[in-house]
């Protein structure tokens, strides 16, 4: 987690040790097992399991068990970095399981500020309260959702901003993805607005995030253009109220994609992809429909502002931009971190209460399988996680 | 020059007749030469020269004798579209010359709202008023600077609000660029200031725009960095004054331009390039910087904004992103029509007077040769045109 001088960390800092209050039952473990992952530089990736100790929680402070955490696309990048994932072996002992797999040389300096570090993993998760500071005795035995790091661990000391206390009887899984994707499908409408645009596209738009947003923007009444890559994920879509639901492996996708952009005056997209040219078709997408309204030719395009945001990475190879759609358009990098601080504050915390109260409906995600700790450190199981296939997705129970 | 329903036109439109309130002399000619672009549906480029019927000028109206008009790259794909080059020929008669040129058939959709239609082309010259409205009989005799559109022509009638009344004495040449690139130059520096930026990475910086950025930026004490494409551009922008130039074509342009980036701090270009990979260059670069003061490691990158802005296709090929440079960027088209729409009037007002003021010195254009409208019409001129090669720049004097 960063901690730079200009800005406020993006998640709560993992704590240190802040003296002797404690106030934990006699019987509460005072060591954790926590998943951590190093880049050495000669180009080892290792990935192993630590007992760390953690200290007791003091004023502010809540001592979490960690009881579900899912593997999101944005851990993956901190979890295996750039390694090579066919070179993947388990090594170590039995009670000392290590993953190990090569980082290709000419990737080194993309994670030279990482090299020899241990770095704890798991941005997001969920877990019991078993010990609290003196201020927050009436949090224990509660279930709270969590944001911060180092969730891939058996507990977490951490500070009540950085979660949501859960209701009564609510599951573990229920509220291990209460951050990320909701904020962030949350996030998307919330610039949509800002930037002045009517209607959304999405991609890859199958995803538990995806299935959010079609939730989102049906609620909320905003039109959304959902582009997937399978017939599958098109009838699943369609199944939780998709209108515009396009299949990019279909011979006549950019025809159907100018005609869903016609019909929703989407400006906007947001792409998880990243590399390759789907950035690029969408841009001249929308450009084609807008220059459906020009009077005259304008050798400068349209000047209906197109903007793509990338927020995401499944493909890391170059974007590709063939430049057919004038001079009035925008790419940016979209993190949801960036976003949350430039929003009005009121706003984030809507979005907070929007979430808690719709967690098993518009917020509920899905998972393909429910693995341990030491599960990830089975090449077979850490290659399913990597494979960023749509709609697998796996909740790790420490 | 378009003319859609939600914004006013970029350029003042051509003037069409307005009505019998003549006032010109006796003598004035009521024709001119015009030069004419057309791309046929067959996919044929025709440019030619007509000969069109001027009105006289009514009221708010001036009839400019064009004496210069710059070739400007802006101009280059209204003039040439998407022609193969390589296909020029010379046809019609020595009196009704034509110059021809075949358009590949997977170019033409890019430029199926301007087939057929013959299109005057030039943006922006400098002349004489020979007549002029009841309103502006003043003006008679004045040399004036103008943008607008159907400059590559012997005569245009003009509305005051595009010219800009040169002093006594001042040269056709010298006013005949004072819009376009001056404009442009002194954009880049208001978005800087608008987006919080302090310093600018420019390429190509050794074009006319870019010696006058140069100029600007010394007198406003605004670091620049100086992309050129040679070691002889790099001396001529050292020449009036540039600190940091580099040769992109040097073995350690890549490690200079980190260098200069540290030093300037400057976190927004300026790319005419547009294809290949510079702007991702220059984004990594940035980064690279911004990286080398993280306290840690952060998966998704520095939060330091980059932003790189294009506004110029000197390579038409795509754009490659390779995205080493985290999620806190952006990309953009950049326009001059677009910028001058979102800046404060008075701004705009104090840029057309600083134009004015230095005209001969800030603003000032070297061009290669002076070429007559029917020397466009020559194959061998033509291309030289077309080449865009730094430095070299064409004037028109019809």
């Amino acid at each position: 987690m960063r901690l730079d001088k200009d800005t406020p960390p993006r998640f709560p800092a993992p704590m240190t040790i802040t003296g002797r209050n404690a106030h934990r039952e006699d019987n509460m473990p005072h060591d954790s097992l926590e998943l951590r992952s190093t880049i050495t530089a000669d180009g080892t990736l290792r990935v192993n399991l630590d007992r760390v100790s953690v200290p007791d929680p003091g004023k502010g402070e809540l001592l979490v068990r960690v009881e579900a955490a899912p593997v999101n696309p944005s851990d993956l990048g901190l979890l295996f970095g750039p390694a090579d994932m066919a070179t993947l072996k388990a090594e170590g002992t039995k009670d000392a399981p290590v993953l190990t797999a090569s980082v290709p040389p000419h990737l080194l300096p993309a994670v030279s500020a990482r090299l020899d570090q241990s770095m704890p993993v798991g941005n997001e998760g969920a877990g019991t309260v078993i010990a609290a500071g003196p201020d927050l005795q009436d949090l224990i035995g509660r279930r709270v959702a969590m944001i911060g790091g180092a969730m891939y661990a058996e507990l977490r000391l951490i500070r009540p901003e950085a979660c949501i206390v859960l209701p009564e009887g609510a599951g573990a899984a229920e509220g291990a993805a209460l951050f990320v994707n909701p904020l962030t499908a949350l996030g998307f409408v919330e610039t949509m607005r800002a930037e002045g645009h009517k209607a959304i596209v999405h991609v890859p738009a199958a995803s538990n995030l995806g299935q959010m947003l079609v939730r989102i923007c049906k609620a909320d009444g905003i039109e959304l253009v959902n582009i997937v890559r399978s017939p599958a994920q098109a009838e699943l879509l369609r199944g939780i109220g998709a209108t515009h639901v396009l299949d990019s492996s279909a011979p006549d996708f950019r025809r159907t994609l100018e005609e869903a952009i016609a019909a929703t005056e989407a400006t906007l997209a947001f792409d998880a992809i990243g590399g390759g040219e789907m950035t690029s078709t969408i841009l001249n997408a929308i450009e084609a429909v807008a220059a459906r309204s020009l009077e005259s030719y304008d050798r400068y395009g349209s000047s209906t502002m197109k903007q793509v945001y990338v927020y995401g990475a499944l493909d890391t190879g170059p974007t590709i931009l063939k430049r057919g759609f004038g001079f009035t358009w925008g790419i940016g990098g979209w993190l949801l971190f960036n976003a949350l601080k430039r929003m009005d504050p009121a706003i984030v915390q809507r979005m907070r209460e929007r979430v808690a109260a719709e967690m098993t409906t518009t917020f509920a995600s899905h998972y393909t399988a429910t693995i341990s700790l030491a599960d990830v450190l089975k090449p077979e199981i850490a290659l399913a996680c990597q494979k960023k296939a749509t709609g697998e997705k796996y909740l790790i129970t420490p």
